[in-house]
């Protein structure tokens, strides 16, 4: 749906490898979220304006397939999109490659809330993540 | 597949909510590792002796469906199943209820390998998983 | 000043692991507030209720001393007091044990503040936290 | 004892925020640790490095004062400096800024260990840290 694709890079710290000596699985969610934080800000609606302007995103769904691991130091760059945009939901797929090689891809689904939880449509508020860059 | 599910309650820390005033995403696949530890443990198969005896269980894909949110001090409950053993790979299965409310629901699939990142078979040291309690 | 300990165990998930097999240093900050919340609980004043009635205890100093390394799937023991208790401010220290080895010891101080974050005393509220247990 | 100090900065993600809406205080160890790894970093001997060759350093005290809270999206600069070179041990200091506020600052004692966690100076590998920039 959008031709939009977003770069953000993670050094991984210590803090989130495991016994494994590896990234610990949850931690790419939180790489995730990174990554659509900076798309948001990128794209001029940072995440924390929607909120104050009562537009809420929680998660709704999330998913991640683990190529291969990364560890302590990588330079990870995480490649997202906003794949889906309906009524009152939003997809976000993302990339993470280190150098040319995927470690991982996922995407989260997004309920578009109220502060009261009630769903609302996003309107012209998420309109930009969908313009593709050249046109 | 197995008829055995295990239970393992969950005290929500401050530590793992986030400014929207909920359990952050990313914990939810925190609490299924700890509900899966648990199995593995009540199993008589503690991860740890898993790692010892050269059997590694890295996640290669988990999922996430978020119902409800769970907030500071909720006490958790996690139901785990393995749901799936094939040659060289497994599936857990979890869910998280509050009382009677479904919160969330999951699953994580696994490789089994070698300590060198082989696929192994993990033959009989995962048998007691799929074992049901009255047979 | 209490002669009031309170005790929290904490089974070490492997999240809470680094890339080198042990505890990260950050997460016995986690511990400490995981056994503060019990022993809150356990002395019928649970935090949560505090915040509900206007009393919160944001962290201002915290400090850890790591003894031993603690691993994946060990049984840790928290004990906890609460050491000072001024006009609006206190004290928390905690033990971590595993069985009788000491793996760490630190302590945090506590601001009390209204929700403007406006300092309060926490009066009455807290007093039960410095009956000894016999008297 | 050092003139050198590094400069890191850290975007505040959703994950590391509490339901006081804030930072939560376990994870500005985890800011010192992506500080502390940046300046091994750019002093030419990044930790992992340092790990290979047999020098490890883990922490065996941390201390934090909070002064002001740090907030979802908030840009965070770490000024690190390593303050103190012992036999076998050696001392980071932290301070961390958002614009010109002092949010919080706090220190840390690592010791010097080999593989197998005996004692071992740290000699001309971690010299560069204190030579001064202009010296």
């Amino acid at each position: 749906m959008s031709d939009r694709t977003f770069h953000h890079t993670v050094r991984v710290p210590y803090a989130d490898t495991d016994a494994m000596g590896v990234v610990y699985y949850a931690n790419y969610l939180v790489y995730f979220e990174m990554a659509r934080s900076e798309l948001l800000r990128e794209a001029g609606i940072p995440y924390g304006r929607l909120e104050a302007e009562g537009l809420f995103l929680p998660v709704i769904e999330a998913h991640c397939e683990y190529r291969r691991p990364a560890r302590y130091e990588d330079l990870l760059e995480i490649r997202t999109r906003c794949t889906e945009l309906r009524r009152a939901r939003l997809r976000m797929d993302y990339e993470i490659f280190r150098g040319d090689e995927r470690i991982a891809a996922g995407y989260t689904w997004h309920a578009c809330v109220s502060p009261q939880g009630r769903a609302r449509r996003p309107g012209a508020m998420l309109a930009d993540l969908f313009k593709g860059e050249d046109t």
